[in-house]
């Protein structure tokens, strides 16, 4: 027996739907590519979208055709997740960064019929049309532009194409499980796979992603993300932000530290999300300019580990609440994210400060489990290590054009992170398991002896990877990148561990680079740095 | 072409796993009927919930077989909720204040097969029980106790029909709209009628008050649902809470003022949910004995309009936040809830409090409109008043064993209440539209009148209806009950008006009840007191 109450399929249209009817004055400030800085609300950008979805609809493309973007964080991009998805399309966003073979490889993969894309991307995108043969329609993001015409033939303008379309127009309604949106993962290793959300998924997730516990987006917030819409939909924040009516401030092309300081001082921004790598860049600046980003009150830290020292710098310096989180394209990416329980309240600070450094606990609608070599689920004490597979209703169950069995593991995605998982269910990842340094039978976390490094104010940037030695069979070795005007020695650095951890865990060596090899999601390329120094230890017995 | 995410079903189940799993040493207060107050963990509700679903699927009932309560808030209670909604049956909860003929007609119309019974009830049931031949099994929610046991042939018992269950019981999958509980309403007229929540609706309204413009119930919390369980599951706050993982705190039976506040003070209650009569209480209590409710952050107030002088006392007298909802059964309950937006936080402080005595506006998953007597949407302009229809995920589709067309308007619920919405979706239910009054072609609100009237210190209760009036058709009288020891005159309460509402609104005539006459929710009968006072202006012309 089933029971009698009210089945709507759960659709992107509805959130959209719901921020324009109950959020229609709220603010959206975007820093646009070309046409300056604008403010416009979540009734312009419904009514954008409803357009652009009746425009599209017109266009007469088969359903769920894939629609690209490559694009930064700005309002034609939110109004394009909307009205694709909510149409009926597929919502393609592509990273930018990729290279230009990846990038053709992604776009006849997935079978992309039209590309939006913004002023930044008509030059790569002009040189590189006739190795993609299979779009119909290229569409650059703004007013007409006589110049862009030039150099790509038919080249479309959203601005005309949008007004071609019918502002009243309705969302139609189909199955909640219909594929809404596309992202390929940024593989270090062979060609980048598609992760295909349904509309079903993308709810959920914003639901899980707006309880208090996981980030809990509010009407009350002025939300920044500053993590791309290319990268797992901005974390699909701007999915969770139209389900609540948050005010959003979508940051354009640049990411400088600079820019972030000025528009979080500028627009009161109360909640910010992004990767490690951006927030060293806005804390440097704000400290150089002396700005106390008074407004901030969160950060969301994900994409890799977030050093500690980072977090007290917020903490400490800015009186923001670093929320750390973890996940991947594959999770939506929400899969853990920290936040105290009831019983932590109590803790001494310095012990609640460091329950905080870990990725945190799965919001209801994901399980985590970690296993042994044998696929055997290994005990949650918080010591015990191993691989990390999740389960959930925003977890993938088959990469794009691949099957189930190629992709889970009895039923579960194995991430590719090695982790331990307390009694509450707090999630520390160790490392990447191709990643982890494996010394005499024992394994090192790559990952802790970054965050140790990173620490220390002659490095600006540093990496960690294990190379081959004939006793050992490997052991760490420290990557570093010098501080402006700095000069460390090998032996200050490897002192600075002294206390720190064990000392068989120090690496052995530390070598210096002008940048760190990094892949289009800017994670750090540890094969490459395994290859460069794979002999650096040759000859060494102890 | 659908998504290839992972699609798991959206079970009640599933929310006991997490807590079990994530939460499992997080503690529930009970206050038990019989064995006092206990202290056990969502890992201890869990065992006992599998135990009970196993022992409920060895019974051999039908799928979906309803098993009923007539209980109060306590462990066995939540374990109950669990166990059989979890097993695939339904969970049937009993308001026991209702008359033994509506309790008889109701289990008889919902099939029961099984019910649960708190001790306090069992003389009711023995008394009943030749009326009740459908019930297979009646289960007594405690240990074995022999003169139970001599009163009710054939009696079981909670403790010993759950050690006969399995531990390890494995909760059932199946389709995520199965129905899982089910509520009767309590109307003033009529018999009462069923509404058949599913797994889905219940899990979608849980995610939906978890998010932040709702309750947000947090980990962090510490939540005391003093709405009955009985109550539209005590406002799905138990599957909130398992969904957060939140400290839990079930009163039990005694909802006096003293209990309250001594259970607050003692368990460090962050968040309590409870109806305007029951705080009046506790508020009473509170400045009696010179309790500062410490710990207590926020209350939730639906059921009934809350007073805005209940507002004010709860925040400058104990800086407690009151957020003020609206629902009923029929929308599982969540319809609307008060929280404020960005722009607001810059307004005056008096504007402020005054914006958070609406009912505040629907989470998204609900919609909400107004419509005049021809079926036509009013504007939402915070003026125009009309009867509120609702839709939404976790709305009814139909009443039990009733069709959706003798249930819906136009595909919408109509909620008999009149109500309006502004610009900002922000809802202010005027009144019943049967309650309404109608004087000379002009509407006058009951409520407003009340909610003015009880906050008048000689008076402890107030109900204001509309009665036969000679030239005005119907004109507004106040009833009220003194505070204990109060002398109120009809003048001066009705000089207490003069400058808080229009003069022509004022209530004609004042009278003075020992107590008003109520239903088994506690709403009071207003049709009562019509007929009682039908004649009271009558003759007069002015």
């Amino acid at each position: 027996m089933l029971g009698q109450m009210m089945t709507q399929p759960l659709l992107i249209s509805a959130l959209i739907r719901h921020a324009d009817r109950y959020h229609n004055e709220t603010e959206i400030v975007s820093v646009n590519t070309m046409d300056g800085t604008e403010v416009t609300t979540w009734g312009g950008v419904a009514r954008n979208a409803r357009k652009l979805g009746s425009a599209l609809t017109r266009l007469g493309l088969d359903p769920q055709a894939r629609c690209a973007t490559i694009a930064w964080n700005n309002r034609r991009h939110l109004e394009i997740y909307f009205g694709v998805s909510g149409a009926g399309f597929v919502c393609h966003t592509i990273n930018p960064r990729l290279f230009p073979e990846q990038l053709v490889y992604i776009i006849d993969h997935a079978e992309d019929q039209v590309l939006f894309i913004d002023r930044t991307f008509l030059p790569l995108i002009a040189k590189l049309r006739d190795q993609l043969p299979g779009l119909k329609h290229i569409v650059l993001m703004g007013p007409r532009d006589d110049e862009a015409a030039a150099m790509v033939e038919g080249l479309m303008f959203y601005d005309e194409f949008i007004d071609g379309g019918d502002a009243d127009f309705d969302w139609p309604q189909f199955d909640e499980n219909t594929a809404s949106s596309l992202c390929y993962t940024s593989g270090t290793t062979g060609h980048p796979k598609g992760v295909l959300y349904s509309h079903r998924s993308t709810l959920l997730h914003a639901y899980a992603a707006n309880t208090p516990d996981s980030i809990g987006f509010s009407a009350m917030d002025v939300v920044m993300p500053v993590v791309p819409m290319f990268h797992v939909n901005a974390w699909g924040s701007v999915y969770s932000c139209a389900m609540s009516g948050s005010r959003l401030v979508l940051p354009g092309q640049d990411l400088h530290g600079e820019a972030l300081v000025g528009l979080i001082d500028r627009w009161k921004v109360t909640l910010a999300l992004g990767v490690p790598t951006i927030w060293l860049g806005l804390l440097g600046h704000a400290k150089a300019v002396g700005s106390t980003l008074d407004s901030l009150q969160r950060t969301v830290v994900g994409g890799s580990a977030c050093p500690p020292s980072m977090i007290a710098t917020f903490r400490d310096d800015y009186g923001v609440d670093t929320i750390h989180a973890w996940g991947m394209s594959e999770t939506s990416p929400l899969g853990s994210i920290n936040q105290p329980l009831a019983k932590h309240l109590d803790l001494p600070e310095d012990e609640l400060h460091s329950l905080r450094e870990s990725q945190g606990r799965p919001p209801f609608g994901i399980d985590l489990k970690i296993v042994d070599d044998a696929g055997h689920e290994m005990p949650r004490d918080g010591q015990a290590t191993g691989e990390l597979h999740v389960s959930g209703h925003w977890v993938l169950d088959s990469y794009f054009h691949k099957t189930r069995d190629e992709t889970l593991t009895n039923g579960w995605f194995d991430t590719g992170d090695v982790a331990s998982i307390d009694a509450d269910g707090y999630l520390t990842i160790r490392d990447r398991s191709k990643d982890i340094i494996k010394s005499g039978g024992e394994w090192i976390s790559s990952v802790e002896l970054e965050n140790i490094a990173i620490g220390h104010p002659m490095l600006a940037d540093a990496a960690v990877v294990g190379v081959h030695h004939d006793k050992w069979d490997e052991r760490p070795i420290l990557v570093g990148v010098k501080a402006e005007g700095a000069e460390p020695t090998e032996d200050e650095l490897r002192g600075y561990y002294e206390g720190k951890i064990a000392r068989w865990q120090i690496p052995d060596r530390v070598v210096f680079v002008d940048a760190l090899p990094r892949n289009a999601t800017g994670k750090v390329l540890k094969r490459n740095l395994r290859e460069q120094f794979a002999a650096i230890l040759a000859g060494q017995d102890a």
